[in-house]
């Protein structure tokens, strides 16, 4: 039928080192095209049941790792854990992916990304939440309710704008009772060690008292709005809470930090990462919801997990591995 | 430091199916949000030393599985390989992602997706490519040359418009030697096996026709244009070639159709698709090339792969398995 032959095949490897040196072409047939040096706005939807979802990224931040990145775990292992996922060492770079969840009757925002004011900070690399949720068309001005998981900076930061007013001037702000409890609790601040937990409080305090604390504290266990339940996944901080969103058939996980970056914390459950308030709750919280998502094959949306952040969840000799969903072109 | 205590932890798993009903809120605070209905436009940005390349989605296409997909392999075990990558069983879906290569001085499209004509076709799900182009800002009558992989429909119907017209009117059509001298054989297509070989031959003539046969062959181990290197990986078709784009120390493998959906075939190196002309040397091709980019740890560009379809390759106990490049939210 062909004329196929081995012959016709060329030693594909070797000719890869071989650049020759004849391009066809050596002039543009036109004016060359500028480039973009840019990238394309991140946002990726899809549907939970009726619910339309869509994933807004407030970028990464990358920072050299720190000695003790992982408590229980020598450097060279978390370097090992890197270069097994391609991912460069010495240095850890840390994703940041809100949902706004669209329910038909609410617009509800789930975490806030690092704030507006650390766009400028962090030269583009960060605070993009609000610039991609208007790429992706939402006004912030129609959300309803701003769920927030725990008061870590990368979660709360951004319910402020850069002159610090409220982001979202017409939403509701819902924050976990036990999570508010804990923060803002002066004898608690007073307990604090120096360093992160005090800086923490402070800066939890400032940005509540920008809001003139108006708050509304949601119970675990509990609905915070149709169809959108508060899991207690205490131990990253006191109150860190997950939630399920279900619709129809659809169900999925939003995780929020049950797990930093994926190829460290999923593929290493038994690693205590420096931010974990308790970690050794912490770990048992993760075995524990990740078994759950293995069993139930649910998907998890991870704040951490690189864009667009939905994954599949599958249990491994050592720990976990996640499972990318593929992107959909269409919804 | 804190009063976290193991009371203070809801049993997670358990509480997932609990589904309270007491949502916090049951109006909406105003009028609701309209749903966007639809998908983010398909691009993405990445460099290669000065290079700047997109990806560019052109959709894709569901299918239900048929009995011979692969031809050496029963039907439950593609439903096996399906199940272990959360994807559905007896269907298939078959992504389409060409890129656009910006050199600088060239702009550069790398195969054409199923075509305009196929949006409506599809309803939307394939024949996004000029879409997507579009938006990613992208003009089609910059492109100064279009590089074609191998002469099957996803990859050159893009290369006209939906009434038959150049899709690119200012570009040079470049096209494999190899695979111009077989489709264009009139003694080839005589011996052409009836059903889908035929329709290929006359599917190829139809759109090289349209475009009165003016392109340019390219040989094997050559620059296309300076840095972008033709690869022979012939076997999917008589004349079936990848890239190597390189610039600086950066280079990716763009690999057309050595592989198609990763979750079959770079799992399973051995199997071997209905749709490959000559089977065994296609797997042959494809150990090659992959046992030198998990060796090189350099990076593919995988025209099935889910969207954006930048991997990095390990080798496996069975095989091959692919690392999808974390999304960048920056340039």
């Amino acid at each position: 039928m062909t004329e196929l032959t081995r012959r016709s095949m060329l030693t594909s490897a070797a000719a890869l080192g071989a650049a020759a040196m004849t391009p066809i072409n050596s002039e543009p047939a036109h004016a060359s095209a500028p480039a973009a040096n840019q990238q394309a706005p991140g946002f990726y939807r899809y549907k939970v049941g009726d619910y339309e979802i869509t994933v807004v990224t407030d970028g990464a931040n990358t920072r050299p790792l720190e000695d003790n990145y992982i408590i229980n775990q020598k450097k060279e292992d978390v370097n090992a854990a890197l270069a097994a996922a391609f991912m460069e060492k010495d240095k850890v770079t840390i994703r940041y992916s809100p949902i706004v969840v669209n329910t038909g009757s609410k617009l509800i925002v789930i975490d806030t990304g690092t704030g507006e004011a650390n766009f400028e900070r962090s030269k583009g690399a960060a605070g993009q939440f609000q610039k991609n949720l208007k790429a992706a068309g939402i006004d912030r001005n129609a959300v309803d309710m701003v769920v927030i998981s725990h008061f870590h900076g990368d979660h709360v930061n951004g319910l402020l704008t850069a002159d610090n007013k409220p982001a979202f001037p017409n939403a509701e702000i819902l924050v976990p009772a036990p999570e508010w409890k804990f923060w803002m609790d002066d004898g608690e601040m007073s307990r604090a060690s120096a360093g992160r937990m005090q800086d923490l409080f402070a800066s939890n305090r400032r940005v509540f008292d920008a809001l003139g604390r108006k708050v509304t504290p949601y119970e675990m266990g509990k609905e915070v709005a149709p169809g959108i339940t508060a899991v207690a996944t205490h131990g990253h901080s006191a109150g860190h809470t997950s939630h399920v969103i279900a619709s129809g058939s659809g169900k999925v996980f939003v995780q929020a930090d049950v797990t930093n970056l994926p190829q460290l914390f999923v593929r290493n459950p038994g690693w205590h990462a420096s931010f974990d308030q308790d970690p050794k709750m912490a770990e048992e919280v993760r075995r524990k919801i990740y078994d759950m998502l293995a069993a139930e094959k649910m998907m998890v949306q991870g704040f951490h997990y690189p864009f667009p952040a939905l994954a599949y969840v599958e249990k491994t000799s050592t720990g976990y591995r996640e499972i990318p969903v593929p992107w959909s072109p269409t919804l």
